[in-house]
């Protein structure tokens, strides 16, 4: 497979989890809700089933990232050059960016639209964040999740486990992480989710945006370290 | 496979995605609910669950389009022929009418029934219409949603993908989509769905009915394009 | 694999269902519910998901009908004996009824538990009844929806489709004609799950329980007779 | 494969499902929501879906049992040494209790947190507990749902029966255990769920701990005995 086709695939896939994830939370969730809105299940089913879709739609080509730190974290396991991790971590944030974009015009559209801080789905943490958890829990939830995450993906992806339905099992698993984590951070274990929104919110969502590089990507490397010490076989 | 039987599943098969996924937009939700009703998670899950059931039930047969979209897009990819194209659609457009016509049946033996604007789940926009975007938001969305459908369609069911899992994949894809454009436009990508209710509901919902055939045949034909001259292999 | 084997299986397989389904409906849905109820959404889904789990735990043992209108359905289309169709119905009406009993035994320890009109899930129409649609509209939605539900077991069990998605493809479909059809008749398409909760209801739902055994049956045969005469390859 | 894999596969899948599913009952679920929480159905496919994906995680390395009462149901039908069992139990209640305490530590630097009473997703009954259950209900429903989960977990992964769909079957059917019986106990019928949360949250939690290691204990040892006498081909 050619390299240009794998970071198109890397970028289609990061737009569309960006596009379906954040599109849920702002056009069709909290916000605007109450009752009749898509709900914390809603949300969460968006960002997962949005790496189901991926994982068989482009996993053929690139493998279905979509997310820098399960890039550095394949990277750390030995599983990916790393030109490929530049390209692909490249890839993923203009995907992401151009998402965001996307539901941002769509949104300025809306009777009586404005944006709101942590808007199109931002990060974030503190007063007037969802559940007003501290950056010390944010921390913590980003570390641990992420961590998690990867065990998900190297276990599901080993040599005796069943490879058709990785895809599936990978993607229930970021579902699951959204079930808890929504209120403490909104939940990105994705430093190419957070960049996205934030960059067109702007604001307190650019100024946290750091946290959710470096919580995800540490956990993605020490998931990575635990794999190649105690799991491989 | 001889064509009438294929033409036969394609009209049940739009007959099934409308009957659901209308259905629970009319019977089920937002109408009639609160917290009690199906909610848009479940209007969405309506829509892509269809497509899921019917894609193992049909699918062997006559591959599951079910929308004259994916048909026309099918058409400039050279996967099916002019002929089979024109059966295609008269019978997706048969089975969608079919299936609005027996919710009309249906929902005039409820107590109080009245048909409101954009009666039986028609799709629409602006003043009045769920979250009130604009035609431009609506034009955008179609298009956009309709061109990331037909990629997962392609990418889904391309040779080194995993066939079995193809329609699982599709089908959540159109539940994602439903998940963000509800607010818009109540979710096309599909002219047969949205001609329909929308021949029952008549007025405002047959007015803006073009929309709902160009900017879905348009975003199959330029995914269709995009498969050619990037993606084959 | 003997028939008391595959007695058994339906016997559990439809207690099952009901005890999954018309708990749901009972313990954690609309009667106790408001916001933190299981709503509309996830009574559908119980019922459904209780189909995908039987079809894999017993499908290989008796082929999972767990319904009446299936196994008269079956035997009209020549793929099971009369002796078998007799043995399956009446393991399926002592699994519903089981399980309708169990529920009641628990229910009657929650504080405050007394038996409404059409208590335990049982089905029904008319003025008190969820959406109150007349007996027109009850007849024509099982009779459809019971129709609708044997195309797709007739599909995805043929020869030309995948077999491990079946159990998968038919599960969800009833959960979709649960999305649907709840506010109309609760939803039966299966006389056994209707007799189960009538018997303890007694009243009314015992009153309107004929509707819920001659409109299933007569749909299923309807499906059986369309498919030998047009589908059968 | 050597046991201390095992084990270590034992710790991290009951971690994982006690993360997720009392997460998704602490933080984003009752106790903060109304209709923006994630509600029942939300809480169950937390539950169900953890299982999904640790089956596919850990399945091919342990088994994936995550549950002492599973455990020792596999001792009971010969399928487990006891070496074994009591590894994976004490393992199981090591991932258990370092969830629930990792929830914990999280949940502390929320805004406004106090620990209620069955804090942290806790199971229990009487008054004051959701749906305000007697004991009897409690242990009934606790026996009877271990009992059909573990012939679900036999029938699924008999010689005859798909391996593939047997982890998704398994934890489909442990969310249709938590969609009717949350408002009964909470939930347990896996005595390391119940012991994690109840070791912090103290007080009534702790004192009714019994019963939710004798339940489920009594129900999946009657499972694995009617399977050795009635099921076994």
């Amino acid at each position: 497979m050619n390299s240009s086709k794998k970071f198109f695939a890397e970028g289609l896939g990061t737009f569309a989890l960006v596009l379906f994830g954040c599109g849920a939370a702002t056009i069709a969730s909290i916000s605007t809700s109450g009752p009749d809105g898509i709900g914390l299940l809603g949300i969460s089913l968006a960002f997962g089933l949005s790496v189901v879709v991926m994982a068989y739609t482009i996993g053929p080509i690139s493998g279905c990232h979509i997310n820098p730190a399960i890039s550095i974290a394949m990277l750390v396991a030995g599983k990916l050059s790393m030109k490929d991790t530049i390209g692909y971590i490249i890839a993923q944030c203009i995907g992401a960016i151009g998402a965001a974009g996307l539901l941002y015009l769509i949104a300025t559209g809306s009777a009586g639209f404005a944006m709101p801080e942590w808007g199109l789905g931002s990060n974030g943490w503190g007063t007037g964040y969802l559940g007003e958890y501290n950056m010390q829990s944010a921390l913590i939830a980003e570390f641990a999740f992420t961590f998690l995450f990867l065990l998900v993906i190297f276990g599901t992806t080993a040599k005796n486990a069943s490879p058709i339905m990785a895809g599936l099992a990978i993607g229930i698993s970021l579902a699951l992480i959204h079930m808890v984590a929504i209120p403490i951070t909104g939940t990105s274990v994705n430093p190419a989710r957070s960049l996205g929104p934030a960059l067109f919110a702007g604001g307190i969502a650019l100024e946290q945006l750091w946290l959710f590089i470096v919580a995800p990507v540490a956990g993605g490397v020490c998931a990575a370290l635990v794999r190649n010490i105690f799991l491989d076989d």
